[in-house]
């Protein structure tokens, strides 16, 4: 079975969790484009959403899907989004698409995250396969870096990337974090560090892989 | 004697510790703006400054102080600031002119960071006399608000201000800071906060306090 087909498993499987009248809590990501056609199809039955990206923002549209701003939502019943990585503490790491500032505010605001992946995504310890993105101020690139590298890291500024925010993105290579809570603190502490990608203070509560036996539901 | 004036003398006396040859790093506000005047008399013993404001940069350039990028110098000896409030363990709150971000980056390259205020700023307890600035992502500004109040803090919106970064600052009222290196941390992992205005985790080395008697050093 291909990536793209079980990825759509567990886009379909999460519409159960959307509750009528509501407004859903949209991430971004290819297993998001997923949930977002999934949800087209009960478009009639939700209020809307509201996004973590443009990209989601203009998809929602296309599929006729209102969608409102974060700071007219008080709260959200629940949040739907892929990962890049995703432990077996419902930890993940997010950010290959960039959208990880925004992902993690939209998150923040839902009393349930449920993440849809592949089984690809799981690992043991976060950092196995994934390079962590951080997304930082642009004058503070180069010393950044220095501090992640002083960390254990191996930082590669992204090349031609620029944030929904303005800023850019380095992504740390071969950085297995052991302690993902007490990594996302220390990186947060970082002058010039917007956001990097451990979700681990707020991690999922429900996770949905799509694999070969149909999509599985871990809470 | 008038605050301009002490602000003169702090900003004045702080020129002993600039090293010849050197790139000087320059915060922003009217405290600094004297200094960049000072700055001036020595300027062909200097290199250059690294600067944490646009303001700051204009005024530098007006006086023909070569600006270089943060990103371009990998430490400085010293960092020359104002606060709006700094306490005897030399921790302080900035961010009055909505610059914190840029100048909490900038400070995080010095050997050596140079407070230099008038006598009003000094405080026992931060946030005696003034509000805490935090900047915010826009689209987190409302949940941002939620937690801050959560916190027991006052956030007001402060209407018309995009800082450097293109973002919002939100103003915490009553927020008396009786451990400000854990509440500096506690901020820096709220999703949707870039920059909070505590410098406590990086406090300042010196303070020079412009006083009715001449400027006083705190080391």
């Amino acid at each position: 079975m291909d990536q793209l087909t079980m990825k759509k498993m567990a886009a379909e499987a999460a519409l159960q969790y959307v509750k009528a009248d509501s407004i859903v809590g949209v991430g971004s990501g290819s297993t998001v484009n997923c949930f977002i056609e999934a949800l087209a199809t009960i478009k009639d039955k939700i209020k809307g959403a509201v996004t973590a990206s443009k990209a989601s923002e203009k998809l929602l549209k296309e599929q006729g899907i209102e969608v409102f701003s974060t700071n007219d939502v008080s709260s959200l019943d629940i949040y739907v989004d892929g990962a890049d990585e995703i432990n077996p503490q419902k930890m993940m790491i997010k950010g290959g698409g960039a959208a990880l500032t925004r992902e993690k505010i939209v998150a923040a605001l839902a009393k349930t995250f449920i993440c849809i992946v592949d089984s690809s995504k799981q690992v043991d310890v976060l950092g196995s396969t994934f390079a962590l993105p951080i997304e930082v101020i642009p004058m503070a690139r180069s010393q950044v870096a220095r501090k992640l590298v002083a960390l254990g890291g191996s930082p590669e500024y992204r090349e031609g990337v620029i944030t929904d925010n303005g800023n850019v993105i380095l992504d740390i290579y071969n950085f297995k974090i052991m302690n993902p809570v007490e990594m996302e603190k220390e990186l947060n502490n970082i002058a010039g560090v917007v956001t990097n990608g451990i979700f681990a203070l707020r991690g999922a509560d429900i996770i949905i892989v799509g694999t070969p036996n149909g999509a599985k539901i871990i809470k």
